[in-house]
C-alpha cells in the first residue's frame, strides 16, 4: 500500500497545482496585481481544506502549515505571470488535473472528517466543501456568482465521491480500495460531464445568463 | 416546560424552512442550477449558526450535524424547482416564518454563546450573527450587497432580541420566560417594521440605489 | 518596557479606529443604512483578527470579546454619519493611521500565531491575514474586487513586517525590539508606497480596470 500513498501524494500535488493554476489564471484575466494573483491561487488551492479543518477542529488548518499548497500557489502564479499565452493554451491538461484535484479533495475531505469522529452527514458535506470551497472563494473574491453554482456537473461529482467514501466506511470496507474506487468514479463523472457538456437542470433565463458572462 | 421545548422545535423547523425558502427562491431567480439552489438554501438555513459555532468552539457546527437543516434546504429547493409560481405567490407567509426564524435564531444564538461561558458582548454579537449571517452569505454568493445592510429593520430586531437574552441572564431571570419575551419582542418589531415600512436612517443616493436593483 | 506596551495600546486603538473609519466611509458612500455602516466598520476593524483567531484556535476571537473594536466601530460610524463632509476631508491623517494599523496588525498577528506554537509559514500567512483580512471582507460585502488584490503596495508591506517578526523569533532576538523594528519597516514601506505611488506589476488592461471603477 506504500505505492498507493506515494501515488496519492503525487496526485495531490498535481491537483493542488491545477487548482492554483485556475486561480492565478482567473486573477490575471481580471487584472489583479502580483500579490492578488498569488493570493487567489493560494485561496483556490487550500480554501476548501481550511474551511473543512475549521469545521472539524483540525487546528491549525493543513492549508496553512503544509508547504506544498504555498509552493503550488507561487509556482502557478510565476508561470501565469511569465508565460501567460502558454498557460492559456494548456487549458485541456489543466481541466484534467483539475478533475483529479476535485476527486482527490472530495475523497480526502470526507475521510478526514470521518477520521476526526464526525458523522456521515458532516463527512459528505465537508467532502464537497473541500473539493469546491476554494473555487467558490475565488469567484466571491473576483466578484462574480460562483460558476459551480450555475452550471456543469462539478460539485455533484464531488458529492458522489464523498458518498462512496462514507458508504465504504459504513460497510467496513478497506478504506484504501474504497478511496481508489471513489476517486475513479468521481474523476470519470467529471470528465464525462466535461466531454458531453452535461448540466444539471437550471432555470437560467437568457437575460440572467448574459449578465454573468463577461 | 416540556411543551415549550416542543414548541421551540416546531418554531425552529418553521424558521429554518423559511430561511431555506428565501435562499432557494433567490437562487432560482438568479438562474442557478439544481445544486446551486440547494447550496444557497442550505447556506441561508445554517450559515449564521455555523459562523457562531466556529466562534464559540462548538465543533462540529450544529448546522452540519443536525439533519433538519439539510432536510429543510432540500425540501425548500424541491418546492422551489417544482412549484415556482406558487412559491412566489406565498410571499406573505414566508415573511411571517422568516420573522419567526429571525427571532428564534437571535435568541438561541445568544443563549448558546452564554451557555459556552462567553461574555455579554460575544453573546449579543453572535446572536445577531446567527440570525442574519445566512442571509448575508446568500447575498455575497449571489454577488450583491447584502440587503440587510441597506434597508429595513431586520438585524436591529435581532440585536434587541439578543440584548434581552443577555440582560435576563445578567439579572438571573428564568431563561425560558426571558426567551419567550425576547422572541415575542423581536418578532413583533420585525412584523411592525414590515407593515409600516420602517427603515433605519440611510445615506442612499438615488444613483447608488439604482445600481443595486436588478 | 511598560512604556512600550502603553504605546502599543494607543497605536492599536488608533489603527483600529482608522480601519473602522475606512469601513464606515466606504459603507456610507455605498448608501448603506445605519446598521450596515456599523457592521462594515466593525468588520474592517476586527475581521482579519477573527479569521486569525479561528485558525490558531484562540476561542472566542479577540475581536468579539474586546470592547475597543466595538467602540472604535461605533465611534467611527457615528462620526461618519454626523460629520461626513469633515470625515471625507481628513483622508490624509486616516491614511497615516491606516498604515499604523496595517503595521501593527501584521506584527501582532504574526506574534500571536507564534505564541500559540505554530510554525513560521502559519505566522507569516496569518500576519498578513490579520492586517488585510478586514479590508478584504469589507470589499466582498460591498460587492467589489478587494482593492488590495489589484494595486498598491499594501499586503506586501504586511508580508515584510510578518517575515521580520518570524526571523527575529528564529534568531532568538528580543521580541520587543524586533516588533519595533518590524513596525517601523512595514509602516515606512507603506508610507513610501503611498507617496511615490508604488505598485506591484499587474496585467490590468484598460477594459478590466474600467469595469472595477465606479
Amino acid at each position: 500500500m506504500d505505492k498507493i500513498h506515494s501515488a496519492y501524494f503525487f496526485l495531490e500535488l498535481a491537483g493542488t497545482f491545477a487548482f492554483a493554476l485556475s486561480g492565478s489564471t482567473a486573477a490575471r484575466q481580471r487584472g489583479l496585481d502580483l500579490f492578488g494573483i498569488c493570493a487567489i491561487a493560494f485561496t483556490v488551492a487550500c480554501g476548501g481544506g481550511i474551511i473543512r479543518d475549521l469545521c472539524i477542529g483540525a487546528i491549525p488548518p493543513a492549508g496553512l502549515t503544509n508547504w506544498y499548497y504555498l509552493v503550488a500557489a507561487l509556482t502557478a502564479s510565476a508561470l501565469t505571470v511569465s508565460f501567460f499565452p502558454i498557460v492559456q493554451r494548456v487549458n485541456h491538461p489543466v481541466l484534467l488535473f483539475d478533475a483529479i484535484g476535485l476527486a482527490l479533495f472530495a475523497v480526502t475531505g470526507a475521510q478526514k472528517a470521518l477520521s476526526y469522529g464526525h458523522n456521515a452527514q458532516v463527512a459528505i458535506l465537508l467532502g464537497i466543501t473541500t473539493a469546491v470551497g476554494g473555487g467558490v472563494l475565488r469567484d466571491v473574491l473576483l466578484n462574480r456568482v460562483p460558476i459551480i453554482l450555475q452550471k456543469e456537473i462539478y460539485a455533484s461529482a464531488a458529492l458522489i465521491g464523498a458518498v462512496i467514501v462514507v458508504l465504504g466506511n459504513y460497510l467496513n470496507l478497506s478504506s484504501d480500495w474504497v478511496a481508489i474506487f471513489s476517486l475513479i468514479t468521481c474523476f470519470t463523472i467529471r470528465m464525462l460531464a466535461l466531454h458531453f457538456h452535461w448540466n444539471l437542470p437550471s432555470s437560467a433565463t437568457p437575460s440572467s445568463k448574459e449578465k454573468q458572462e463577461e
